[in-house]
């Protein structure tokens, strides 16, 4: 018979929940909370473009997707790997979660090869390739909760721009292996709406069917297919339960959307 | 009768070594050559100023020391432990070295209390008070090359920026708990000069007489003082060899000044 396994906790925080200090604060509060073995990814779009006005470097986004040239990825390892990881790894240690603040060349956890110029040159943008699954379980083995900003390296050792949600559902898809792995994504949302400016048109339990329905309708708006297609790849995986809410998404007494099959 | 202990060798590189890159290129090529478990510790004060000045924000020093503001703190906190730690770490992955970038507070690695207000308010600024040893030893033992950014965190989750001589110094001295601890600093010059002008009156061996004497004659610059009190302060710690030298110390026929009883 088969050892029960442990439960995994993959949480993503996105941009703009970071750089609202109260939410924020609630939010490493409630993830403070979890039980067992957990693990944070976020993203910081805002703050890097923040810093690229002051730094009058322009910024391009083409379909929601930022094009990183290099001085932009400077400016995304300062502000993600750099204030945003380390200050979230200051909290969480000054509310007595001890963590590990990584990008992906950190012990070669997140790997990834640079995206090939199609039509569009996304510039220093990754696409993941590798997950170190083996290092990031001997981190929670050790009690560490790992916090990974939306960075990723190539073998060669180029830094690259990487979608945060696509780190979240790749390292869950890879720790798969050890645990029973959970996935939740924390956005400005309380979950996925039927109607984008109907805050009370919350989609509860959102299945493959009705994605692609709403994904004819167009209803879901540019932001949100990154991460739906990311949600129901991650279901194909053995990703046993996939949410995505607000900043109270890890509260008992939250609303969100789950996906299921 | 005592096992053999390991040998570790910790080595601080300056920033003014950082910014040059060629140089540190070849730097973190003899780095890597080095044997057995070892620990990268790096300033980079150069490239705070330039983007501090770039984004409007006054640099103060006194005697040879930041006085570090909130705004200040960021800027430290981006480029420390974002662009230059994340930029090493990704450069030794490019090279063979699996290694993991660290501020003191990722894993409780480094615990520092902020510096007192006495004369002078030097702000966010941290002594150290407690080196991670037990931490910092399972990661060597996973044969994982840590990475040391200058930045310090309270247990109350407080970000300070700290001098990365003394932080490397102190590692140095909790790893002899487990190591023999060889402790090297690479900076611009080749050692310690007799005449800090004359770039032939290196001075091979420094004893604790010689450098009294040194410090009477005032023969040594602001920027060594903390350097060479560290050093001779680590001597009293059972650190078995203290070396300065530019940046090829590493290699083999380097000359450098050796710290000696």
């Amino acid at each position: 018979m088969r050892a029960q396994r442990k439960t995994l906790k993959v949480v993503k925080i996105g941009g703009k929940l970071i750089e609202n200090e109260g939410k924020l604060k609630h939010f490493l509060a409630d993830f403070n909370e979890l039980n067992g073995p957990k693990i944070l990814v976020h993203g910081g779009g805002i703050m890097a473009n923040d810093l690229s006005k002051k730094l009058g470097i322009p910024t391009k986004m083409v379909d929601g997707r930022r094009i990183t040239d290099a001085e932009t990825m400077k400016v995304i390892t300062m502000t993600y790997a750099g204030l945003i990881n380390k200050n979230i790894v200051a909290s969480l240690l000054g509310i007595g979660c001890n963590s590990l603040g990584l990008c992906g060349a950190d012990g070669k956890s997140v790997i990834s090869i640079k995206r090939e110029i199609s039509t569009i040159d996304y510039g220093f943008v990754g696409d993941i390739e590798a997950v170190n699954s083996s290092f990031i379980t001997s981190l929670l083995e050790q009690q560490l909760v790992p916090v990974f900003s939306a960075i990723s390296s190539t073998y060669e050792g180029l830094l690259l721009n990487t979608n945060a949600d696509s780190i979240a559902t790749e390292i869950a898809k890879a720790l798969t292996v050890h645990y029973e792995v959970e996935l939740f994504f924390c956005f400005e949302k309380q979950g996925v709406l039927e109607d984008v400016n109907d805050e009370d048109s919350l989609i509860e339990t959102l299945n493959i069917q009705k994605y692609q329905s709403l994904l004819e309708s167009g209803a879901i708006n540019d932001g949100m297919l990154p991460k739906l297609h990311n949600c129901f790849q991650a279901l194909e995986e053995n990703i046993s339960k996939i949410y995505l809410g607000d900043h109270t998404l890890l509260q008992e007494k939250s609303t969100f959307t789950k996906i299921i099959k």
